[in-house]
Protein backbone atom coordinates (compact mmCIF):
# COMPACT_ATOMS: atom_id res chain seq x y z
CA UNK A 1 0.00 0.00 0.00
CA UNK A 2 2.99 2.30 0.41
CA UNK A 3 3.52 2.90 -3.06
CA UNK A 4 -0.17 4.14 -3.26
CA UNK A 5 0.70 6.78 -0.69
CA UNK A 6 3.05 8.60 -1.91
CA UNK A 7 3.45 11.41 -4.40
CA UNK A 8 5.73 12.59 -6.57
CA UNK A 9 5.64 15.83 -8.25
CA UNK A 10 7.48 18.39 -10.72
CA UNK A 11 6.63 21.47 -10.33
CA UNK A 12 7.28 23.75 -13.13
CA UNK A 13 6.03 27.33 -13.47
CA UNK A 14 2.25 26.81 -15.16
CA UNK A 15 1.44 23.25 -13.53
CA UNK A 16 1.95 20.72 -11.03
CA UNK A 17 2.95 17.40 -12.68
CA UNK A 18 2.12 14.20 -10.11
CA UNK A 19 2.89 10.96 -10.25
CA UNK A 20 1.15 8.27 -8.27
CA UNK A 21 3.69 5.18 -9.62
CA UNK A 22 0.98 4.87 -12.31
CA UNK A 23 -0.36 7.70 -13.74
CA UNK A 24 0.59 10.97 -13.97
CA UNK A 25 -1.60 14.15 -13.88
CA UNK A 26 -1.42 18.17 -14.05
CA UNK A 27 -2.71 20.69 -11.84
CA UNK A 28 -2.22 24.35 -12.67
CA UNK A 29 -0.12 26.62 -10.39
CA UNK A 30 -2.61 29.34 -10.81
CA UNK A 31 -5.38 27.46 -8.73
CA UNK A 32 -4.50 24.79 -7.33
CA UNK A 33 -3.63 24.53 -3.64
CA UNK A 34 -0.94 21.80 -2.09
CA UNK A 35 -2.46 22.15 1.30
CA UNK A 36 -5.14 19.71 0.00
CA UNK A 37 -2.58 16.87 -0.37
CA UNK A 38 -2.18 14.86 3.31
CA UNK A 39 0.24 12.43 1.73
CA UNK A 40 3.41 12.60 1.68
CA UNK A 41 4.63 14.47 -1.58
CA UNK A 42 8.33 14.33 -2.55
CA UNK A 43 8.53 17.32 -5.18
CA UNK A 44 10.96 19.34 -7.20
CA UNK A 45 10.34 22.94 -8.29
CA UNK A 46 11.91 25.38 -10.53
CA UNK A 47 8.77 27.84 -9.45
CA UNK A 48 10.47 30.74 -6.97
CA UNK A 49 6.98 32.13 -6.59
CA UNK A 50 5.89 28.29 -4.49
CA UNK A 51 8.84 28.38 -2.80
CA UNK A 52 7.48 29.56 0.87
CA UNK A 53 3.93 28.10 0.63
CA UNK A 54 5.91 24.52 0.04
CA UNK A 55 8.12 25.08 3.04
CA UNK A 56 5.70 25.88 5.38
CA UNK A 57 3.17 22.12 4.10
CA UNK A 58 5.66 19.47 6.36
CA UNK A 59 4.41 16.53 3.80
CA UNK A 60 5.66 18.34 0.48
CA UNK A 61 9.41 17.08 0.93
CA UNK A 62 11.82 18.61 -1.04
CA UNK A 63 14.37 16.38 -3.37
CA UNK A 64 16.34 18.93 -4.15
CA UNK A 65 17.95 18.77 -0.92
CA UNK A 66 19.57 15.42 -1.79
CA UNK A 67 21.46 16.39 -5.30
CA UNK A 68 25.28 16.07 -4.50
CA UNK A 69 24.94 19.67 -6.45
CA UNK A 70 29.50 19.38 -6.88
CA UNK A 71 28.24 16.94 -9.95
CA UNK A 72 25.95 20.14 -11.54
CA UNK A 73 26.61 23.85 -11.36
CA UNK A 74 24.28 26.22 -8.99
CA UNK A 75 22.00 28.11 -11.15
CA UNK A 76 21.01 24.50 -12.98
CA UNK A 77 17.48 23.68 -13.32
CA UNK A 78 16.77 21.55 -11.14
CA UNK A 79 14.47 19.07 -13.52
CA UNK A 80 17.62 18.97 -15.44
CA UNK A 81 19.61 17.78 -12.24
CA UNK A 82 16.98 15.16 -11.98
CA UNK A 83 16.84 13.85 -15.34
CA UNK A 84 20.69 13.83 -15.41
CA UNK A 85 20.07 11.37 -11.98
CA UNK A 86 18.02 9.20 -14.18
CA UNK A 87 20.81 8.15 -16.66
CA UNK A 88 24.05 6.31 -16.60
CA UNK A 89 24.98 6.88 -20.04
CA UNK A 90 23.95 8.95 -23.22
CA UNK A 91 22.36 12.45 -24.51
CA UNK A 92 19.22 13.36 -22.65
CA UNK A 93 16.82 15.99 -24.80
CA UNK A 94 14.11 17.76 -22.52
CA UNK A 95 11.55 19.51 -25.05
CA UNK A 96 9.19 21.92 -22.96
CA UNK A 97 9.55 25.51 -23.23
CA UNK A 98 13.30 25.36 -23.20
CA UNK A 99 14.94 22.40 -24.73
CA UNK A 100 17.79 21.25 -22.62
CA UNK A 101 20.27 18.95 -23.69
CA UNK A 102 22.62 17.88 -21.64
CA UNK A 103 25.13 14.91 -22.16
CA UNK A 104 25.94 12.08 -18.80
CA UNK A 105 28.88 9.57 -19.02
CA UNK A 106 29.45 7.35 -16.64
CA UNK A 107 26.80 8.42 -14.53
CA UNK A 108 28.66 12.04 -14.35
CA UNK A 109 27.04 15.07 -15.88
CA UNK A 110 29.34 16.60 -18.83
CA UNK A 111 27.89 19.45 -19.30
CA UNK A 112 24.79 20.85 -21.78
CA UNK A 113 23.05 23.37 -23.05
CA UNK A 114 20.07 25.54 -23.38
CA UNK A 115 18.08 26.59 -26.49
CA UNK A 116 14.62 28.10 -27.16
CA UNK A 117 11.55 25.79 -27.18
CA UNK A 118 8.96 25.85 -30.06
CA UNK A 119 6.87 28.85 -28.94
CA UNK A 120 9.77 30.70 -28.33
CA UNK A 121 11.50 30.01 -30.95
CA UNK A 122 8.20 31.13 -33.20
CA UNK A 123 8.26 34.58 -31.36
CA UNK A 124 12.07 35.40 -32.45
CA UNK A 125 11.23 34.91 -36.03
CA UNK A 126 7.61 36.75 -36.13
CA UNK A 127 10.28 39.37 -34.31
CA UNK A 128 12.58 39.91 -37.39
CA UNK A 129 9.63 40.24 -39.88
CA UNK A 130 5.91 38.93 -40.16
CA UNK A 131 7.40 37.16 -43.34
CA UNK A 132 8.66 34.67 -41.11
CA UNK A 133 6.25 33.74 -38.95
CA UNK A 134 5.85 30.24 -40.12
CA UNK A 135 5.27 26.74 -38.00
CA UNK A 136 8.09 24.43 -37.90
CA UNK A 137 7.71 21.19 -40.17
CA UNK A 138 8.66 18.37 -37.92
CA UNK A 139 8.18 16.41 -41.08
CA UNK A 140 11.45 17.95 -42.53
CA UNK A 141 13.30 16.05 -44.79
CA UNK A 142 16.88 16.87 -42.55
CA UNK A 143 19.12 15.80 -45.46
CA UNK A 144 17.80 18.43 -48.06
CA UNK A 145 19.13 22.30 -48.40
CA UNK A 146 15.38 24.21 -48.34
CA UNK A 147 14.47 26.30 -51.32
CA UNK A 148 11.47 27.23 -49.61
CA UNK A 149 10.49 29.92 -46.59
CA UNK A 150 8.63 27.73 -44.24
CA UNK A 151 11.18 25.05 -44.63
CA UNK A 152 14.26 27.74 -44.47
CA UNK A 153 12.88 28.39 -40.83
CA UNK A 154 12.39 24.83 -39.95
CA UNK A 155 15.30 23.52 -40.75
CA UNK A 156 17.26 27.12 -39.10
CA UNK A 157 15.22 25.63 -36.38
CA UNK A 158 15.59 22.12 -35.97
CA UNK A 159 18.75 20.86 -38.09
CA UNK A 160 21.11 23.10 -36.40
CA UNK A 161 19.39 21.48 -32.99
CA UNK A 162 19.89 17.91 -34.93
CA UNK A 163 23.26 18.50 -35.82
CA UNK A 164 25.12 19.21 -32.57
CA UNK A 165 22.89 16.71 -30.48
CA UNK A 166 24.39 13.83 -33.41
CA UNK A 167 27.73 14.89 -32.49
CA UNK A 168 27.41 13.47 -28.85
CA UNK A 169 27.60 9.67 -28.61
CA UNK A 170 24.05 8.09 -27.65
CA UNK A 171 21.93 6.70 -26.07
CA UNK A 172 19.23 9.60 -27.10
CA UNK A 173 16.15 9.93 -24.21
CA UNK A 174 13.57 13.09 -24.77
CA UNK A 175 11.37 13.87 -22.66
CA UNK A 176 8.81 16.77 -21.48
CA UNK A 177 5.83 17.88 -22.88
CA UNK A 178 7.03 18.26 -26.54
CA UNK A 179 9.12 14.45 -26.47
CA UNK A 180 6.72 13.28 -29.05
CA UNK A 181 7.05 16.25 -31.49
CA UNK A 182 10.80 16.19 -31.46
CA UNK A 183 10.81 12.60 -31.39
CA UNK A 184 9.86 13.02 -35.36
CA UNK A 185 13.55 14.78 -36.07
CA UNK A 186 15.39 12.55 -33.51
CA UNK A 187 14.48 8.87 -34.51
CA UNK A 188 17.31 7.87 -32.47
CA UNK A 189 15.87 9.01 -29.56
CA UNK A 190 13.96 6.94 -26.92
CA UNK A 191 11.15 8.83 -25.53
CA UNK A 192 10.87 8.24 -21.98
CA UNK A 193 7.33 10.63 -20.63
CA UNK A 194 8.43 9.87 -16.84
CA UNK A 195 12.47 10.76 -17.01
CA UNK A 196 12.11 13.11 -14.13
CA UNK A 197 10.19 10.93 -12.35
CA UNK A 198 12.39 7.87 -12.61
CA UNK A 199 15.41 10.60 -11.68
CA UNK A 200 13.14 10.95 -8.57
CA UNK A 201 13.03 7.36 -7.71
CA UNK A 202 16.73 7.49 -7.53
CA UNK A 203 17.31 9.94 -5.33
CA UNK A 204 14.48 8.59 -3.29
CA UNK A 205 16.40 4.80 -3.05
CA UNK A 206 19.87 6.85 -1.70
CA UNK A 207 18.03 8.76 0.79
CA UNK A 208 17.50 6.69 3.91
CA UNK A 209 14.00 8.66 5.52
CA UNK A 210 12.19 8.70 1.91
CA UNK B 1 34.39 60.01 -63.41
CA UNK B 2 31.43 56.93 -64.23
CA UNK B 3 32.05 55.40 -61.37
CA UNK B 4 31.73 58.45 -59.13
CA UNK B 5 28.46 59.27 -60.52
CA UNK B 6 26.97 55.64 -60.01
CA UNK B 7 25.79 54.63 -56.90
CA UNK B 8 24.57 50.92 -55.13
CA UNK B 9 21.79 50.94 -52.63
CA UNK B 10 20.95 47.95 -50.71
CA UNK B 11 17.78 48.68 -48.54
CA UNK B 12 16.75 47.20 -45.14
CA UNK B 13 13.72 47.76 -43.08
CA UNK B 14 15.88 50.18 -41.21
CA UNK B 15 18.20 51.91 -43.27
CA UNK B 16 19.34 52.71 -46.96
CA UNK B 17 23.04 51.45 -47.40
CA UNK B 18 25.01 53.08 -50.05
CA UNK B 19 28.02 52.15 -51.86
CA UNK B 20 29.74 54.28 -54.20
CA UNK B 21 32.63 52.25 -55.16
CA UNK B 22 35.29 53.33 -52.42
CA UNK B 23 33.03 54.20 -49.32
CA UNK B 24 29.64 52.69 -47.88
CA UNK B 25 27.41 54.50 -45.79
CA UNK B 26 23.83 54.38 -44.16
CA UNK B 27 20.94 56.64 -44.30
CA UNK B 28 17.43 56.26 -41.90
CA UNK B 29 14.91 54.70 -44.03
CA UNK B 30 12.58 57.53 -41.43
CA UNK B 31 14.46 60.21 -42.10
CA UNK B 32 16.10 60.23 -46.14
CA UNK B 33 14.72 61.23 -48.82
CA UNK B 34 15.44 59.17 -51.91
CA UNK B 35 14.12 61.98 -54.37
CA UNK B 36 17.90 64.16 -53.15
CA UNK B 37 19.64 61.68 -54.82
CA UNK B 38 19.93 62.72 -58.55
CA UNK B 39 22.98 60.13 -59.92
CA UNK B 40 21.61 57.02 -61.45
CA UNK B 41 21.50 54.68 -58.24
CA UNK B 42 21.01 50.69 -58.86
CA UNK B 43 19.18 49.14 -56.09
CA UNK B 44 17.71 46.26 -54.04
CA UNK B 45 15.00 46.54 -51.54
CA UNK B 46 13.63 43.70 -48.93
CA UNK B 47 11.38 46.85 -47.72
CA UNK B 48 7.58 47.29 -48.76
CA UNK B 49 6.97 50.25 -47.41
CA UNK B 50 9.45 51.95 -50.28
CA UNK B 51 8.02 49.87 -53.29
CA UNK B 52 5.76 53.25 -54.51
CA UNK B 53 8.15 55.61 -53.91
CA UNK B 54 10.86 54.52 -55.76
CA UNK B 55 9.05 53.56 -58.33
CA UNK B 56 7.89 56.44 -59.13
CA UNK B 57 11.57 57.77 -59.39
CA UNK B 58 13.53 57.17 -62.98
CA UNK B 59 17.23 56.95 -61.53
CA UNK B 60 16.29 54.87 -59.02
CA UNK B 61 16.86 51.35 -61.10
CA UNK B 62 15.99 48.29 -59.01
CA UNK B 63 18.49 45.20 -59.83
CA UNK B 64 16.08 42.50 -58.69
CA UNK B 65 14.63 42.35 -62.37
CA UNK B 66 17.68 41.24 -63.74
CA UNK B 67 17.90 37.91 -61.40
CA UNK B 68 17.49 34.68 -62.86
CA UNK B 69 14.81 33.54 -60.41
CA UNK B 70 14.26 29.94 -61.72
CA UNK B 71 17.61 29.57 -59.80
CA UNK B 72 16.16 30.59 -55.91
CA UNK B 73 12.77 30.65 -54.74
CA UNK B 74 10.09 32.69 -55.07
CA UNK B 75 10.02 34.49 -51.40
CA UNK B 76 13.82 34.51 -51.10
CA UNK B 77 15.19 37.96 -49.48
CA UNK B 78 16.86 39.55 -52.70
CA UNK B 79 19.90 40.28 -50.55
CA UNK B 80 20.38 36.72 -49.68
CA UNK B 81 20.13 36.23 -53.62
CA UNK B 82 22.19 38.92 -54.44
CA UNK B 83 24.97 37.63 -52.24
CA UNK B 84 24.76 33.85 -53.70
CA UNK B 85 25.46 35.75 -57.06
CA UNK B 86 28.50 36.98 -55.69
CA UNK B 87 30.27 33.80 -55.09
CA UNK B 88 30.85 30.59 -56.84
CA UNK B 89 31.48 28.04 -54.50
CA UNK B 90 30.79 27.93 -50.80
CA UNK B 91 28.77 29.25 -47.99
CA UNK B 92 27.65 32.54 -47.11
CA UNK B 93 26.38 33.28 -43.38
CA UNK B 94 24.77 37.07 -43.65
CA UNK B 95 24.98 37.70 -39.47
CA UNK B 96 22.07 40.78 -39.67
CA UNK B 97 18.62 40.90 -37.81
CA UNK B 98 18.31 37.26 -39.52
CA UNK B 99 21.16 34.94 -39.65
CA UNK B 100 21.00 33.33 -43.04
CA UNK B 101 23.08 30.58 -44.48
CA UNK B 102 23.13 29.97 -48.49
CA UNK B 103 25.42 27.22 -50.07
CA UNK B 104 26.76 28.14 -53.60
CA UNK B 105 27.95 25.07 -55.84
CA UNK B 106 29.86 25.81 -59.17
CA UNK B 107 27.67 29.26 -59.42
CA UNK B 108 24.21 27.50 -58.44
CA UNK B 109 22.22 28.37 -55.25
CA UNK B 110 21.61 24.72 -53.44
CA UNK B 111 18.97 26.38 -50.45
CA UNK B 112 19.75 27.78 -47.83
CA UNK B 113 18.20 28.39 -44.00
CA UNK B 114 17.42 31.16 -41.51
CA UNK B 115 18.34 31.67 -38.03
CA UNK B 116 17.40 34.29 -35.58
CA UNK B 117 19.66 37.25 -35.01
CA UNK B 118 21.28 38.36 -31.68
CA UNK B 119 18.51 40.41 -30.90
CA UNK B 120 15.68 38.19 -31.85
CA UNK B 121 17.42 35.43 -30.13
CA UNK B 122 17.75 36.95 -26.40
CA UNK B 123 14.19 37.53 -27.01
CA UNK B 124 13.50 34.22 -27.09
CA UNK B 125 15.43 33.14 -24.06
CA UNK B 126 14.06 36.01 -22.39
CA UNK B 127 10.88 34.58 -23.05
CA UNK B 128 11.07 31.76 -22.02
CA UNK B 129 12.07 32.56 -18.33
CA UNK B 130 14.14 36.15 -17.05
CA UNK B 131 16.67 33.54 -15.58
CA UNK B 132 17.73 33.03 -19.06
CA UNK B 133 18.66 37.04 -19.97
CA UNK B 134 22.26 36.95 -20.99
CA UNK B 135 24.21 38.20 -23.65
CA UNK B 136 25.76 35.88 -25.45
CA UNK B 137 29.29 35.32 -25.12
CA UNK B 138 30.95 35.14 -28.47
CA UNK B 139 34.38 34.40 -26.99
CA UNK B 140 32.87 30.57 -25.89
CA UNK B 141 34.97 27.51 -26.44
CA UNK B 142 32.99 25.53 -28.89
CA UNK B 143 34.64 22.44 -27.70
CA UNK B 144 34.04 22.22 -23.87
CA UNK B 145 29.71 21.36 -22.59
CA UNK B 146 28.63 24.26 -20.91
CA UNK B 147 28.48 24.06 -16.62
CA UNK B 148 27.32 27.17 -16.33
CA UNK B 149 23.94 29.27 -17.85
CA UNK B 150 25.46 31.76 -19.60
CA UNK B 151 27.19 29.13 -21.45
CA UNK B 152 24.79 26.83 -21.90
CA UNK B 153 22.52 29.86 -23.54
CA UNK B 154 25.73 30.92 -26.09
CA UNK B 155 26.54 27.27 -26.85
CA UNK B 156 22.51 26.60 -27.31
CA UNK B 157 22.60 29.73 -29.48
CA UNK B 158 26.04 29.47 -31.16
CA UNK B 159 27.47 25.86 -31.53
CA UNK B 160 24.21 24.65 -32.78
CA UNK B 161 24.46 27.14 -35.71
CA UNK B 162 28.33 26.43 -36.09
CA UNK B 163 28.43 22.57 -36.05
CA UNK B 164 25.53 22.98 -39.04
CA UNK B 165 27.34 25.10 -41.26
CA UNK B 166 30.75 22.91 -40.39
CA UNK B 167 28.69 20.21 -41.78
CA UNK B 168 29.16 22.24 -45.25
CA UNK B 169 32.54 22.44 -47.35
CA UNK B 170 33.84 26.10 -48.08
CA UNK B 171 34.82 28.27 -48.76
CA UNK B 172 32.87 30.44 -46.03
CA UNK B 173 31.88 33.87 -46.43
CA UNK B 174 30.61 36.06 -43.88
CA UNK B 175 28.59 39.94 -44.18
CA UNK B 176 25.85 41.95 -42.91
CA UNK B 177 26.02 44.20 -39.97
CA UNK B 178 26.72 41.22 -37.23
CA UNK B 179 29.76 39.89 -39.31
CA UNK B 180 33.04 40.79 -37.35
CA UNK B 181 31.05 39.32 -34.19
CA UNK B 182 30.11 35.84 -35.79
CA UNK B 183 33.49 35.88 -37.32
CA UNK B 184 34.87 35.18 -33.82
CA UNK B 185 32.25 31.69 -33.96
CA UNK B 186 33.59 31.17 -37.30
CA UNK B 187 37.23 31.51 -37.36
CA UNK B 188 37.52 29.92 -40.92
CA UNK B 189 34.97 32.24 -43.16
CA UNK B 190 36.50 35.43 -44.52
CA UNK B 191 34.25 38.38 -43.84
CA UNK B 192 33.56 40.44 -47.02
CA UNK B 193 31.47 43.46 -45.77
CA UNK B 194 30.70 44.26 -49.38
CA UNK B 195 29.40 40.80 -50.65
CA UNK B 196 25.81 42.30 -51.26
CA UNK B 197 27.72 44.87 -53.44
CA UNK B 198 30.14 42.67 -55.08
CA UNK B 199 26.77 40.25 -56.48
CA UNK B 200 25.35 43.75 -57.39
CA UNK B 201 28.17 44.78 -59.41
CA UNK B 202 28.60 40.86 -61.12
CA UNK B 203 24.72 41.34 -62.08
CA UNK B 204 25.05 45.01 -63.64
CA UNK B 205 28.11 43.43 -65.53
CA UNK B 206 25.60 41.02 -67.36
CA UNK B 207 23.21 43.35 -68.20
CA UNK B 208 23.57 45.73 -71.47
CA UNK B 209 22.09 49.02 -69.91
CA UNK B 210 23.61 49.47 -66.80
Amino acid sequence: MEAALMLLCDIGNTSYHFYDGNADYKRSVNDFDPAVITDDVYYISVNPNLVSLLEGLTNWKDLSEHIVWDEYYETMGIDRVVACEAVEEGVIIDAGSAVTVDIVRDGLFQGGFIYPGVQAMQGAYLDISARLSYSFNFELDLDRMPKNSPDAISYGYLRTLYSEVKRHTGPYYITGGDAELFSRIFPMATVERHLIFRGMQKIMSRVPQC
